[in-house]
C-alpha cells in the first residue's frame, strides 16, 4: 500500500463554531502526525450537522489519504460522527456487543450508582471493516478504517481520552502505513530584535538550506515579546532530519548569538529557572505594574521553590515604602514610575529577602494613569545583585495584558542576560 | 439579492498548519457574523499553498454564500490569497495605481528611512469588480467580491488590522446584505458545580425555549474551575433576540443561584473588582502555591489599583513570617499547607496592608511535594475580613499550571461568594 504523506483534521462540535471556543486538539494532532512524516494540509470544523459534516468528509477524502476527525463520538443525538463517517464510506453500521459489555462494565467499574444508561449502547456502534481502538480514559471507543490506500481515523474530543489514544495509534496501526521519512520541528525563541531585521540576517541561510540534501524549511513569527523561528527539516528517517536541524539551529544561534533564549521552544521563565538552578542562585521579585505576572510566570515551573524566595506587588507607594524599603522621598522627587524607584525596588527586595538576585517593575499599564512624560505603555525595569545593577525605560504598545507581559518578558529577560 | 446567511472563515498560513499556532481571528469574525444574523457553517485552515487554496475556496463556496477569508495578503510570494481568490472566481488581476500610491505615500508618512520596496506593489493588486477596503492600520487592503447572490470577504491576518476593518465593512457592505434576523449570545458562567447535574437541572428550560416563538439554544461547556453555559437566540431583529436572550438568562439564574457568577461572559476577576468598586472595599492577597497568580488576575482589570492594595508571594516559610506575620509555631505544628496558615496569612495581610480583604492561599501544585495525607493537589484557600473568615481545603486535579488556576479561582471565588 502507498505510504500515508498528506493529512487532514476535522474537528466536530458546534461549541467550536461560537466566538468562545477554539481547536486546541489539531496542534497535538499535528505533532504526532509530522513526527511521522506526515503533513497536514489542512484543517477544518464543522458542527454537530450531519450535511455538513459529510461534504466535509467526503471533500477531505478528495484530497488526503488519512483523515482524522475529533470529536462527536459521545452518546448522544449530537454525537454524529461515526454514523457519517460510515455514510461517507458506504458502510453499515452494527452494534457490537462485546463493546457495549466492555462500556457496561466500565460503569460498574467506576462505582457509579446507576447502571449504564442504554443511551450509550450508541457508543458500541462499529461501521463494517473498522477496528475499534481502546478508550482507557473514557467510554467513546475510536475507530480506525481503512478504504483503499485511505485511512480515517475517529478520536473522541476531550484531550484527556484523545491523547493517550492517538500515542497508541502512532505506535502501532499509523506506524506500519507511514514511509519512513520524517519531518521535525524546532521552534527557536528570542527577544530584542525587529522581525524584518532578523528575517534579512537569516536569508542567505534559508536559501543554503533549501538546496540541501535534507531540505530545511523556516518561518518566521513575531509574536508579544518575542520572536519566534520555527524550522522543518524532512530527512529519510528521524535521525537524519535531526541531524539537519541541529546543524540548522547552531547556525541560527551562531548570526543572532545571545538574543536566542531557546532552541527547544522553552519559555523564557522556564530558561531564567534553569539558569538559576545552574548557578544556585535565589531571587525574588517586588512587582507594581505587572501585578504579580513575573511571580506567577517564575512559578508556572515546577521546581520553582527552589529559587524564587518571595515576590511582592506592591501597587501603592506605601506598600512600596513599607515592603521594600523605598525612600518615600524618592518616590515624591522622581515619581513611582522612573528607574531610581525600579532599582531601589529591586535592592529592596534582594537585601529584605537575603537572596542573590532582586528585580523590580513599575510601570503604567493602562488604560489610565498616562501623563505626556510619561504614557500608558511606560514601564522600567531594573535587576540587581550584589555588586551589579541595572535599569532601563521601555516604552510598549498593546492593551493592558499586553503591557503586562512584555514587561515580564522584559525583567525575565534582563536577569536572563545578566546570567548569560 | 438573496439575504447572507450561512458563511465559511478561511484561514491562510501554513504558520497555522504547525503545532505551534491556532487560528482565533475567526473567534472575533464569528462574533460579529453572528450580530448580523448570519452562521458560521464551517471554518478551514489551509497553508499558503495555491493548489490546496484553490479548492478550500471552491469547496466553500458551493456550501454558503459568504466566504470570509484572512491572511495571505502581504506582499511576498507565500502571500497567494489574493490570487487564488481571482482565480476561483475568473477574475483578471490588475495593479490599482492609485493604491500604490496610497501605499507609497503611507511609507512616507511613516517616517520610514527607505522608500517603498516595489514588492509591496503587489498588494495593489486589486481583481476585477473588487471593493478595496481602506487598512488604516497596514499597508494590505481588503477586497470585496460579489459573485451572483455569493460575496467574499478578504481580510489581513494580523488582528490589529482585521479587526477595525471587520467593523468597518460590518456597518457598511455586509449590513446592507443581510436578512434583519439576529443572532445574539450570552456566555453564563458559574463555579461550584457538576456539568452533568447542572444539565439536568437545566433541561425543563431547553424544552421550553426550543418550542419559543423566539428560540434559545443553549450549549454547556465544563472549563477549569468553572462551567460555561453558552445561550443564542435567533430572533427576527436584534430587539426581540436580546427580550427572549434575557429572559432565558433570568430562568438560569433563577435555577442556579449565587453559583452563577456572570451572566455577561466576564472572568471571576472582573466580577469580584466591580463588587469591590461598588463596596468601596480593598484587598490584599497573600499567596503561595499560586505564585503570584491571584494578584496577576486582580490586576488584569483595568482600575485595580483602587482595590488592590497589595500582593504577596510567600513561597518560603521565612516569608510567611516576616512579610505576613504567621507564627513560625503555626507552621511548624500544622504544616504550611493547613487552614490554621492560610487563615494566618490571611488575617496577617489584611492587617499590615490595613485593608478591608485579605486572602490566604496555601498549597501544593506539583509535581513534586506531594504526601500521602497532602497529595499534590491540596489547596487550602482562606479569606478574612475584620468580622469574619473562612477557610477551606481543596484538593484539584491536574498538572501545575492547572492547580494553580483552580486555587486562584476557588480564592476569588470564595471573596466572591462574601461580599454578594
Amino acid at each position: 500500500m502507498r505510504p500515508l504523506s498528506r493529512a487532514a483534521i476535522l474537528a466536530v462540535g458546534s461549541e467550536l463554531l461560537t466566538p468562545f471556543r477554539t481547536d486546541t486538539n489539531s496542534l497535538h494532532i499535528t505533532a504526532q502526525l509530522n513526527r511521522l512524516g506526515v503533513d497536514v494540509m489542512f484543517k477544518s470544523v464543522v458542527g454537530d450537522d450531519r450535511d455538513e459534516l459529510l461534504h466535509a468528509v467526503r471533500a477531505a477524502l478528495d484530497r488526503v489519504d488519512l483523515l482524522v476527525c475529533c470529536g462527536g463520538l459521545g452518546p448522544t443525538d449530537d454525537d454524529v460522527t461515526r454514523d457519517v463517517v460510515a455514510k461517507a464510506l458506504g458502510r453499515d453500521v452494527r452494534e457490537d456487543l462485546g463493546m457495549t459489555e466492555r462500556i457496561r462494565a466500565r460503569y460498574v467499574a467506576r462505582g457509579f450508582a446507576m447502571p449504564m444508561p442504554e443511551i450509550n449502547r450508541r457508543q458500541a456502534m462499529v461501521p463494517t471493516g473498522a477496528r475499534v481502538i481502546e478508550n482507557r480514559y473514557g467510554s467513546a471507543p475510536g475507530l480506525w478504517l481503512e478504504e483503499g490506500d485511505r485511512v480515517v481515523l475517529l478520536l473522541p474530543g476531550p484531550p484527556g481520552e484523545l491523547g493517550p489514544m492517538l500515542a497508541a495509534v502512532v505506535d502501532s496501526l499509523l506506524m506500519e502505513r507511514v514511509s519512513g521519512t520524517a519531518i521535525v520541528r524546532r521552534s527557536i525563541k528570542m527577544t530584542g530584535r525587529i522581525e524584518s531585521r532578523t528575517e534579512e540576517q537569516l536569508r542567505p541561510l534559508y536559501t543554503e538550506w533549501s538546496s540541501a540534501a535534507v531540505p530545511v524549511s523556516a518561518t518566521i513569527l513575531a509574536a508579544l515579546g518575542q520572536i519566534e523561528l520555527h524550522l522543518s527539516a524532512r530527512g529519510p528517517a528521524a535521525a537524519a532530519s535531526e541531524a539537519a536541524l541541529s546543524a540548522a539551529v547552531r547556525q541560527v544561534v551562531a548570526v543572532l548569538g545571545g538574543d536566542v533564549f531557546s532552541t527547544e521552544g522553552h519559555e523564557l521563565e522556564r530558561v531564567l529557572g534553569d539558569l538559576l538552578v545552574a548557578r544556585a542562585l535565589r531571587i525574588a521579585v517586588a512587582e507594581s505594574c505587572t501585578g504579580g505576572l513575573i511571580a506567577s510566570r517564575l512559578t508556572d515551573v515546577p521546581g520553582s521553590s527552589r529559587y524564587l524566595e518571595r515576590g511582592v506587588v506592591a501597587y501603592s507607594n506605601e506598600a512600596k515604602t513599607e515592603l521594600l524599603g523605598v525612600n518615600a522621598d524618592i518616590i515624591a522627587e522622581h515619581g513611582a514610575v522612573s528607574e531610581p524607584v525600579a532599582l531601589a525596588m529591586a535592592n529592596g527586595i534582594r537585601s529584605r529577602a537575603r537572596v542573590d538576585v532582586g528585580v523590580g517593575v513599575t510601570g503604567i499599564a493602562g488604560p489610565d494613569g498616562g501623563t505626556p512624560e510619561k504614557p500608558v505603555g511606560t514601564v522600567v525595569v531594573a535587576a540587581a545583585t550584589a555588586d551589579w545593577s541595572r535599569s532601563r525605560v521601555f516604552h510598549f504598545a498593546g492593551d493592558r495584558a499586553q503591557v503586562k507581559f512584555q514587561a515580564s518578558q522584559a525583567a525575565l529577560d534582563m536577569v536572563r542576560r545578566m546570567l548569560s
